[in-house]
């Protein structure tokens, strides 16, 4: 029988989207769609192309809400937390899309973000990004889904970690990366035949996710990473370009993330730059390093998706683990 | 009397704009327009926008095209020294659009490029950079018009130059960078929805332009950039995010780029991040920095439009510094 | 000495390109700008690229506002009525980008709008189209500037007035024509990979301008036009493809577009089908004319800049001819 | 077993489409997949985003590519025909993405087209809309798919055919529709913020493959219907606005699209107009009418997505119906 599972917050793109995965996945059951903008509408009416007639209900934890075998909370930090308490409370098992959950220090994350209201649940949490935590994944009760951007950087920059020296991000993301919110910065005409910079001086907050992810993976402890966003005239796809020096006597970038990701289904190491189109519409993460000789320094570039590997269809993946699923149900 | 100018090249992106802001010169006469793929169309059948009607011609230069005051060349390097050498033989003041005679080492440009037909000319060459050169360019003969990378990367950087540490640089273009041929790259197929590094590995031919003038500027001698370009889905604009450390002492940045461009017309610094759209179709170029507190770097942004700061409008003002003409005319 | 104008509702796009565009002008000079929303900021905070530094005011009819020689009201309609009342009764010259003074009749007005507030004022109003009412405009104390679909739909049918016959326009619009508001429908990832009718139902307010003008130029009286407009991913430009049969005896399209506008400096008929990007940025009309000789019927397509010759350059070509300067002043 | 099927030309858009459906078609097998340019590419390196590592062969149709069950010709006109034949002549089942067997008429073909090299296959040939020839496409050998704007046209008019009258079609289609060749015409500069029609005097070749199928849908013999399409900045995607005129005493345009397209799986009649967003990579068919009624004209918008259902997963819903599969095995 299948597994049922609850989008709360399905009115946005995150939350649209994995309502959709959910819908047409063979293993799952989409129990209900809720929201806190959009009720009584069907989700089809916002988002036709998804094709899902459901109508998104208000939540209620208490009641049929919290029956369901899972739930993915696609709902802004700080918002999250006490709705994943809830859910966990009445025994159902959480995806968290928010950042309420990925950081390991409480201290950090209030640094960044906000007070927490859930901090007893942090210990618990599992850091979903599979191919890193499977393990820990399988049956993990509450997963914390990682940011977009944390996604292509550690996945791009985790293998090399105990040889990371001095490390600058660029990334380029599409309009989608910034939701649903209509606002003079997302219209048309400010965003076509554009490209500008934004939180230039590395106050982003997938900051110290990426950071404390690169620690575990060997880096030094105290390594920080300057990152700086950019929005681009594009709908989905985000591309990072992570500048950095290797530490004398490492091996060459590409040949320790082939080495990483030699079993990896979603993750591809390519030898010529990849673009965003490449893995539009898909759970791929596409990498590619280069060395320039003259100056001595690696360049990895990595394209995902961002509503789809930097998301949504990161959070299926992550829920076939939970829920004890052939990891690439419903993926492909 | 209006000086009469000559356009060799005008049926690629750069010439064409070239003839255009010429014609409309309150102080120059466009005298003719060659091209050596579509002569006898004309221009404006090929660039209806630019309102254009002259005839394209095969170049005479030892016919009337000789005959003018002053030529703007828009070749490929390679095919371009031999050209400008043929019309300063005639007396002919030359701007280059090329990379020909941007390089002051013979052994660089060779290194990097092909080999020099005319390396006589290199020594007496201007960088037709007019924040930084103003004073040579004023009755030069011979001027070579930066790349449209470089122009951005020098203007951003130059004023740090004696504090500069580490530089890296990443770029953003339109396609027009790339030129009217139809490629496969070109397509919008290609590049809708995408956006793409491409000379990964630090080998794009606009790195040594810019380290040789940031070392001109103050640099240590023997630094190295690593510059890698990224193609965008949009015409024209090219956005430069350069990541960088300042040396112990260095006054902030934003200050520093202040001081240069305090007296400068096209050059604005401002407190926000730059987008390209904000220098569509001007000489402008925006800059911005910022300082990352908590990892130390510092980050520059510059916005051109690689047609118009980045290569055409560049040439109409030094041509107007190299004929005594209002270094503003026919630019606004 | 120069003009001194009035820009009311300069926070708009439409606006704001009318006071750049007075800004630069050589017979006119910028005297205010004011805005509803955005009172205190500078304009070139909301516009860097039109480079205007102009302060936001609130609107001041009876104090210095009122004492300009020639005001350009952008508002919406209902709301420009009572500011171009009280501006005309300070004796100020008011172009009005409002539908508001554009239908000669009161009753059509009022069945497709709202309720006029300054009827009082429409027999005195003069229609803004410089190629059809030249003479009327010279001397003019109130113009209702066309909007933008009508001035591409007129240029393209008046001349063939007394010959229409069955007449379907199909409209192709960038975003701007919808403003500044940022919505659910001008939202970046709503529009772009994306195309998409509106007002299907022949219910679009610019329909009964259209008929009046063509009626004026000779159509039958009772002409009814069926008008479908539709959003493209573009900013600027607007295509209009016209559908129609010619009355039996008629001249060719093509023959009647030449010969009306052989000495107009801004409308080219040409013999290809024109793209908006011939027109951007410029004061232009581009027609061309078809006649599919299987079906009978006659195709007519017009380009324009939709706030350019659509709305704000218009406005200029037409307080020149109001202010006796040279027609063309200010629109190159 | 799976059914075998040849992709014929798959270095193509279509072709390519075609060959990753069939891949991922739970009861087809990819036989191999040809080219008359890239043999020996995988075609993964063509479209790394279809994922499909086949590499590109030369035809052979008097080898193993005779052996297979079926094929999809994805060929030019003219050059389609004989290697239908060919295929045929081996006993392979064919669907034909040319218009080589879409025109009953050969006289009709060969005015619009080319000579024709195998007129005798022309009667045994089915039009491949399932929607409307579903019986005959069950078990069919010869299958012509239909061209995308038809598709559209058809699905939008062939249930008001008795009542048509004065059929207008403009077209709006994305760039992928022109197909792979970098031409001026598709590079990004010509299209981005431009739109253009083409074929302006009606001599588009689907023009009368509309007009037959209309007249097989009971309208007038002899109707002729004004096309003309329009080339927008969007990769895929086809919008067709369709103004007519409806016989008197005919129900309304939306009654009889319901009524015709109650069943189907693909064809989705809706009360908004709709965006080609709505139907990208997806087999659906969106249409929309409204009748105006000041003009009496009724216009039927209809959405497709030129690559799937206008062309390649329309050719996987016709192979299905031709090997006795389920109708929507591998749509969704």
């Amino acid at each position: 029988m299948a597994d049922r599972v609850l989008i709360a917050g399905a009115s946005g793109y995150a939350g649209a989207l994995a309502a959709r995965l959910v819908a047409r996945h063979p293993a799952l059951e989409l129990a209900a769609v809720t929201s806190r903008s959009d009720v009584g509408k069907p989700l089809s009416a916002l988002y036709p192309h998804h094709r899902v007639d459901s109508v998104l209900e208000e939540l209620d934890v208490d009641g049929p809400h919290g029956e369901v075998q899972a739930a993915i909370v696609a709902y802004p930090h700080g918002a999250a937390a006490p709705t994943v308490a809830a859910l966990r409370a009445r025994g159902v098992k959480v995806i968290d899309l928010s950042a309420d959950f990925r950081l390991r220090s409480l201290e950090t994350y209030e640094q960044w973000y906000v007070e927490h209201t859930a901090p007893e649940l942090l210990a618990g949490a599992v850091y979903g990004l599979p191919e890193r935590y499977r393990e820990q994944l399988r049956g993990a009760e509450l997963v914390a889904n990682p940011g977009c951007f944390p996604t292509a950087a550690i996945l791009a920059l985790a293998p090399l970690g105990p040889y990371l020296e001095d490390v600058v991000i660029d990334a380029k993301t599409g309009v989608s990366g910034a939701g649903r919110a209509a606002t003079d910065a997302s219209h048309f005409v400010s965003v076509t035949e554009n490209v500008k910079p934004y939180k230039t001086a590395g106050t982003h907050r997938h900051t110290p996710e990426i950071e404390q992810e690169l620690v575990v993976s060997g880096a030094a402890t105290g390594l920080t990473v300057s990152f700086t966003p950019h929005l681009l005239p594009l709908d989905q796809g985000e591309l990072l370009s992570c500048y950095l020096r290797l530490a004398d006597g490492a091996p060459p970038a590409a040949d320790l993330l082939r080495e990483a990701y030699a079993e990896e289904r979603w993750v591809d190491v390519v030898d010529g730059p990849p673009g965003v189109r490449d893995v539009r519409e898909t759970n791929r993460c596409v990498l590619h390093a280069a060395r320039d000789e003259r100056t001595g320094r690696t360049s990895v570039f990595a394209a995902i998706d961002n509503l789809w590997k930097g998301t949504s269809s990161q959070a299926i993946q992550n829920l076939n683990l939970m829920l004890g699923h052939d990891e690439q149900a419903g993926l492909s």
